[in-house]
């Protein structure tokens, strides 16, 4: 075993169940698990993140919708997924976010692609990028200075959710299909720091 | 037309439709509804926050579940409720939200009722409770100091919401009833600062 290894191991812990409420089978990871069905579920009903943050996926590989979970308990998919609309139980891989900061996060919106026009650096977190003063419900293009972010489609963090993070793609997210590539929308009306 | 009037009409106003995507029949509110049902409208599908902020209440005369409503554009009700378990389409009643002050904002959690117990002061949004180090899932009683808060069931800002002022009975919710009439439960994963 590495030393990387120990880290993680010491660093993130989540367990997870195939039925609601801490029920029936389960299993506990400390590393990243690209599909749950390798390892006999058929899908996940609750979970507990005892050290976090890790990121869920709807589908396996990291593919499709993304749910922050932050240390805490969720006993039915309600809790997390923010998006009711389009109703999907799945959440079918997930892996930890390493690079969340709460105390240091910086982050800058732009307007358009490419990190062009009007733009806006934030350290703080923002339930309603309106009333801060962004004047669209759109953001065209994500730079991640430091820390790990969260974006919603609608204000008070609701509906699509998208991590932002800084050991990813260099923190770069030229277009809105680098960070809602399961989404089809540019919306974005509520952005907040990823707990450690 | 009173000064207090003039103010108000200055700092709030929500626009409310009867359908989804801002369609259908539509009013402007500038200060509280008690119920819409007296404006001639069977529900409400979508609204648009143009300052605020605001709360909805699921029941006529500000009862039943809270619904955060800050400044943006709510077309659908899963933009607004974060609770879909208990799936309510039901948004009957709303009043602004007046001391609400995201860069002062102060709230002191207590394990027990009647503010006993271990506590914990806080002037900075926690998307879990746990993470920051709260050992429970459970909140015995809440003063807040200054400002308007919102807490919620689940880790990440999810499930029942609890809107919680500084302007409402002197901030001192001294039991959970005081504060989750509906919802029957004194689980408090996450907690935020309202935004102006």
């Amino acid at each position: 075993m590495t030393t990387h290894h120990m880290e993680t191991l010491g660093h993130f812990k989540i367990t997870v169940w195939e039925e609601e409420n801490f029920q029936g089978k389960r299993c506990e990871f400390v590393m990243e698990c690209s599909s749950i069905m390798e390892r006999g579920f058929r899908k996940i009903r609750s979970l507990k993140v005892e050290s976090g943050p890790w990121v869920g996926f709807e589908y396996p590989e990291y593919q499709g919708q993304q749910f922050i979970l932050e240390k805490g308990d969720y006993p039915r998919w309600e809790a997390w997924s923010g998006n009711s609309a389009y109703r999907t139980e799945h959440l079918l891989s997930f892996r930890a976010i390493k690079c969340a900061s709460h105390s240091d996060s910086k982050v800058t919106l732009y307007e358009g692609e490419n990190f062009q026009g009007r733009k806006f650096e934030l350290s703080d977190d923002y339930p309603s990028l309106q009333a801060m003063g962004w004047s669209t419900k759109e953001v065209g293009s994500i730079k991640v200075i430091s820390g790990a972010w969260v974006a919603y489609q609608y204000p008070g963090y609701r509906g699509y959710q998208y991590i932002l993070e800084r050991d990813r793609q260099s923190g770069e997210y030229r277009k809105y299909s680098d960070y809602s590539t399961q989404a089809h929308t540019n919306q974005i009306q509520s952005i907040r720091r990823v707990q450690h």
